[in-house]
């Protein structure tokens, strides 16, 4: 038996910190998530149920339900649930193309149900998405997310190109995360709230997150990632952790990427930590963090939202302590 | 060299048979597919670009552009092109799931840049069908459309999920088609005119439509269709010239779908072939046909635009003459 959506840490840090208003809502858009899974008859939900029931940090509905505050009730909710569908299909596409046994330490719809029909769950989620909106006639929050859709596409596609090339700059990985990672976050404040201020905040705790995620990619622990260590490698992805590390021992940017098996993927995380270049990817994003955390008080938030969105910025950290 | 989007003989009828107001707008339409493809930087352009300029037949733009009319200048354009771009979307994810190397006779993108770019691409050009509805305030067009592509996916999934069963009922086989394919038609005249009997006429020529385009792969040629025979039985995806041959020679139904290489797949569309499904097949199509033009003259639609539809639903059955 699986436990569904047990809710991580960061999140109940935020949870407990917020008087009722944040909880009812998160509630309301677990509902909507479960309802998107169903009503399609017998079978169809099979595949997209089981993507939206395999759980997750819910860090981007999160963003929405605090930006938007205590009066938006229906509203966000809806949005909150539009973003994470959005959200889920791009990670089920990733699955696809990179071939993933797990995320979450559960198999991917790809693996379980194959290729084709995760291709067309991916695009279940996301026609969802836009539909759950228009029917709704909310306006605003199609053309942001819509807007952020294409980034997300554009990353996607700029890091496929990219594959297998160790000679990708830093400017040019931190393009592709803003594109991949932090759009996804900016539009999720911008969802809840219109306050350009806080869509910054959330593309900087975005873009660290992402880097942190590269880290972890790296240092591991598999039992603590859910995913063996070496993943992006073997996909021929360059992150930031394997750029400095080759600015430090070019021999690493020799390796050929394409030739790698999992056990040499293994042995060359441990030649990039051994360069120190992973603490100075983790500073690097702890720094992020620490100016989006400074921008709070430039926003239009009360001090509550302001307080809550301090610990959203801390669970994206605290994963990786 | 290639020669980009020559307009094939179906529609050259049709804006022959028009006033100006249609060939212009569907030069508007040509024009802002183009935009698409830019804008990107430099590289990544090329797939998207690839995709757009490949041409096609642009029969949901001008069935759109029809319904809408002379009036219609600057939405039903923007109208048109998204759903063009969410249709490239759908072949360009097809298109990596059936590994095709070919469609239209070129390359696809899957072929030329990798599954992994393609369904990249795919994704992009989906993002940026709402993007341009949503930067415009087109809500009426996203809901249709948003709409549309939830059926769309469905279908497809459908389609996968049945995969190699050859049980599947005439029933199950045309629910599908109405997914994969009719909603699209139905949605393109919607876009253009709010008239449901309109929507009826667009849903039946894109069912006939499919069942024409399922005798093409039985039937060929190769050279005309710009495929090889048999790619759907090759794909497992079992469609009505199957079905009906298998209750003529159940024979047919017991071959193994999974372990056809292509010339056993051209083998068992001369069989098919024999039955005779192909023809009743046909016959059910164009009766389907002459059922949507009779309704015209039940809808809102001026005579000049009607006599424009009608030639367009000819053009859904000259392909095939």
């Amino acid at each position: 038996m699986t436990r569904h959506s047990a809710v991580p840490p960061p999140v109940t840090a935020v949870l407990d910190a917020s008087s009722r208003w944040l909880p009812a809502g998160l509630g309301r858009v677990e509902e909507m998530l479960r309802e998107q899974g169903h009503g399609y008859g017998d079978l169809l939900a099979a595949d997209a149920g089981m993507t939206l029931e395999a759980g997750g940090k819910r860090l981007r509905p999160l963003l929405v339900l605090i930006c938007a505050g205590e009066g938006g009730e229906e509203v966000a909710p809806r949005a909150a649930c539009a973003i994470e569908l959005i959200h889920m299909a791009t990670l089920v596409h990733d699955d696809v193309l990179d071939d993933a046994p797990l995320r979450r330490g559960k198999p991917t719809v790809a693996a379980s149900s194959g290729r084709d029909r995760a291709t067309a769950t991916g695009d279940l989620l996301f026609s969802r998405a836009f539909a759950l909106l228009a029917r709704h006639g909310d306006l605003r929050s199609i053309e942001l997310l819509s807007r952020a859709s294409v980034a997300l596409a554009r990353g996607e596609l700029t890091q496929r190109q990219d594959a297998y090339d160790t000679s990708v700059t830093e400017e040019r990985y931190l393009e592709r995360c803003r594109l991949k990672t932090g759009t996804l976050f900016e539009c999720a404040c911008l969802l809840g709230c219109d306050d350009e201020e806080l869509g910054r905040f959330g593309a900087e705790i975005g873009l660290a997150f992402q880097l942190l995620d590269d880290v972890l990619d790296v240092s591991g622990p598999p039992e603590r990632t859910g995913k063996a260590r070496g993943t992006d490698l073997l996909d021929g992805t360059v992150t930031l952790p394997l750029i400095l590390a080759i600015g430090d021992d070019p021999q690493i940017g020799a390796a050929d990427l394409r030739s790698l098996d999992p056990p040499a993927a293994e042995a060359l995380c441990d030649r990039i930590a051994a360069t120190g270049s992973l603490e100075r990817v983790r500073t690097r994003a702890l720094e992020m963090v620490a100016t989006a955390k400074r921008r709070l008080g430039s926003t239009s938030l009360d001090p509550e939202r302001c307080k809550l969105l301090d610990l959203v910025a801390d669970g994206v950290v605290q994963r990786y302590g």
